[in-house]
């Protein structure tokens, strides 16, 4: 069964946005995937479709209700597939989260608006909050589309050989080396002589130090995990 | 002037994507912003419009060439704006970051693709990594359309009193606290007596409290850096 992601936004017409494009726009026309976006505001129970309510406590914005989306995830029946809520206040999105979504059926994703979801909807249908970064978004839709493009791409047969066997960031815990390619001077600037070395063992040492040493100037908190 | 986004991708057709769509899609109409996307193969001299080439020192993949990429920066005479590179080898997007694009006039952000781009050119036209998270996309467009997201929602006038005087996650550096709505009652599951105590200070204390243990529970490094 192809992968199978469904979500749950205000915003339906936002999807599949970028992702009808290129590599996973490509991937979906051939059935490797398919992405369904189901509009919350179908499950409102009254005439003017309304789905959130004014925060308990007090305060600015409004809150998702527990009923409304609690009816709209129960729509889906017999559904094993994890489900998330893209969340300010989730787990930090990892690329080990990533390949485990993609070894997976498929994902429900829950896109909040608004100032925020009712606990209580999380609570009962287990939603497991992601978060795609430090920073604030309009709401979940554009952070689904992220997540999906990164779980899209690693699924078998979506890249081809396109980058079989690569090197990438995070996949061995360092930020990439730098990259060159011709021309072989660019306004003064050479490519590094040991890349044109042919010296394959000195080029692969010269690489990973420079991981290493990008890792160690940007990101030693990468370095610290492993 | 309004705040203005150039973007420079092999891909111009994703643009505006999800950000012709509800808050961002009303502020572009409303000329608030605006968003121009420029294809980086009309900058090619070939008649295949070649814009890659394989990496010097072998190995998978294409890189993206510094002259070519050189050129259509350039293109952009008397530019001031910051210049950005979405890169997972870029410093980690942050709220604060976000907030000093949004104040100013506008970006232009180069979106990688391939295996990644020629080191001289970033070098050269002093290109800023930015990376919206540790995880690996299929380019750089997913990422430029979340930072945009995020900048575009703090423009003056774009959120009206949407979320003004918000408590949001990261403004404070901590995470958000639970949210409720109506029904009092959802599967037995009850809003908690405090919010609807009517007592103020009880309830601003309560969601500090309630802040606190969520950042020491998910995100105890967020609690280290202030």
């Amino acid at each position: 069964m192809p992968f199978r992601a469904t979500v749950l936004t205000l915003y339906p017409e936002m999807f599949p946005g970028h992702l009808g494009f290129s590599l996973s726009g490509k991937a979906m026309e051939r059935g490797q995937w398919s992405l369904e976006a189901m509009q919350i505001r179908d499950f409102a129970e009254d005439k003017h479709r309304t789905v959130d309510d004014t925060p308990a406590g007090g305060g600015a914005g409004m809150v998702l209700r527990a009923d409304i989306l609690g009816k709209a995830i129960d729509s889906l029946v017999d559904d094993s597939r994890p489900r998330l809520l893209m969340s300010p206040r989730g787990k930090p999105l990892s690329q080990k989260r990533v390949r485990e979504l993609g070894d997976g059926e498929g994902v429900v994703i829950v896109c909040g608006r608004f100032e925020g979801v009712d606990q209580r909807v999380i609570d009962a249908r287990q939603l497991e909050e992601v978060s795609i970064g430090d920073y604030i978004l309009s709401g979940g839709e554009p952070a689904a589309l992220t997540l999906l493009d990164s779980v899209v791409r690693i699924l078998p047969g979506v890249m081809g050989n396109a980058l079989s066997g690569t090197h990438e960031s995070f996949e061995h815990g360092l930020l990439e080396h730098p990259h060159y390619t011709r021309p072989q001077v660019f306004e003064d600037r050479e490519i590094p002589a040991i890349l044109t070395s042919g010296n394959h063992a000195a080029i692969e040492k010269w690489r990973l130090e420079q991981s290493l040493r990008l890792t160690r100037e940007r990101r030693p908190d990468l370095l610290n995990e492993s």
